[in-house]
């Protein structure tokens, strides 16, 4: 029996339970997740994630494509700005794509203690819950939040996930923030949309994400991939299984 | 109007919105504030917090009843534990009581920053929310959590009061986890006792807090004070208002 933890927001990381030999799931629904889960279940070839926008600069420089936003705007240089719908178009198949976000790659850096690091949303729920419980390793879900908040989507995903885990009986917890994440899809899982709608997050960027946008974030399993973080880039490895 | 918000564990503490003129509530359910409360509403002088055992010790030689215990044990040098039903003996009234916890005075020590500190549990929620109703300021409920986990009594207690606050019509939030604690308390106020079976907090304690003890400890309304720190010490201020 594995066990899985959820982690609310990044300065809890460290006080997480599971110490050793772990699979994180790092959550960022309203942006770097979701984006990754759209762009590599659309074919996008890979997704290097930086962190500085200096190095999204010089990947620019190179030739690369770059999606490169700071608090939600895209900045001059880049080629994109980091919405899902911003990554599923036709010309960016096969190719590879920079990405540079303030929330997801941070988290990607201090999971750096993980054995594997899988990016989740919910344009990916079933198949990363069905390919995590085949994989016999602990699981941490790790919501990337916002500028070190609790934010209510990335812990309502945590929840759904959870909760797929919890039910296939190949998982336990004895984790608080796990237990409460359910409770909260419980409640949130009727009506995703508008009960998001509420989070102070959605509210923050509604001049940036459309509805559009916001209904394709919350649209569980419409691009199937496991983002899986290998060599500095994520990939999907949903093929390869 | 004013605010309200809820800090999980102390991590996140220095995250929240509102930064001056406010009051912070302290939460360490199983522990130190429902201890707190027990004792000022059983006619208990005052209470004194310490967060170390050397000066818990210190003030035992000058004298002084002293509560103390570390990961839930009582220290021999100790007159009594840090269990709500320790507080209400017959012969405490009118005393003042050191008291040393791990996670409720570093909490208080905290949350320096604020106008007042007050110490809420399930034993004073409705006298608390109609006091905290009517000091014109904004409020950061704090939940003192255990080793910075995340936990649910805390977490639920902490939306009991946001729910009762937001009702008064003087208090609005921008913050997720306000809005997260207000669903998960609509989930456990239906059979509190039950639904925190099921903490961690709970089950790791379960060798010290007898059931009778966590029962009292999740009774709305038991013990009425409003605890609040002052000079290093927590008062009832409740009979002078």
């Amino acid at each position: 029996m594995n066990t899985v933890e959820v982690v609310f927001s990044p300065p809890l990381y460290e006080s997480k339970l599971t110490k050793s030999d772990f699979i994180v799931v790092i959550a960022d629904i309203l942006r770097a997740t979701t984006s990754i889960c759209a762009a590599l279940g659309h074919g996008v070839k890979s997704v290097i994630p930086v962190s500085g926008v200096d190095a999204a600069r010089d990947y620019k420089q190179k030739g690369f494509l770059v999606a490169c936003e700071r608090d939600g705007k895209v900045l001059d240089f880049a080629d994109t700005g980091n919405s899902p719908s911003d990554f599923i178009k036709e010309e960016y198949r096969g190719k590879e794509i920079v990405f540079s976000t303030t929330n997801g790659t941070r988290a990607a850096n201090m999971a750096g203690d993980a054995e594997q690091i899988v990016a989740g949303s919910f344009l990916n729920l079933t198949v990363l819950g069905q390919w995590l419980s085949l994989q016999d390793k602990n699981v941490v879900i790790f919501c990337s939040a916002w500028k070190n908040l609790f934010n209510l989507e990335d812990s309502v995903f945590a929840g759904a996930l959870t909760d797929l885990l919890l039910k296939t009986g190949r998982f336990t917890t004895e984790c608080d923030s796990a237990k409460a994440s359910v409770d909260l899809w419980s409640i949130a899982g009727k009506d995703l949309k508008n009960y998001l709608s509420k989070s102070s997050h959605r509210n923050r960027l509604r001049h940036l994400v459309s509805d559009e946008d916001f209904i394709f974030t919350l649209t569980p399993d419409s691009s199937p991939s496991i983002p899986l973080l290998k060599n500095g880039r994520f990939e999907n490895i949903l093929k390869e299984e």
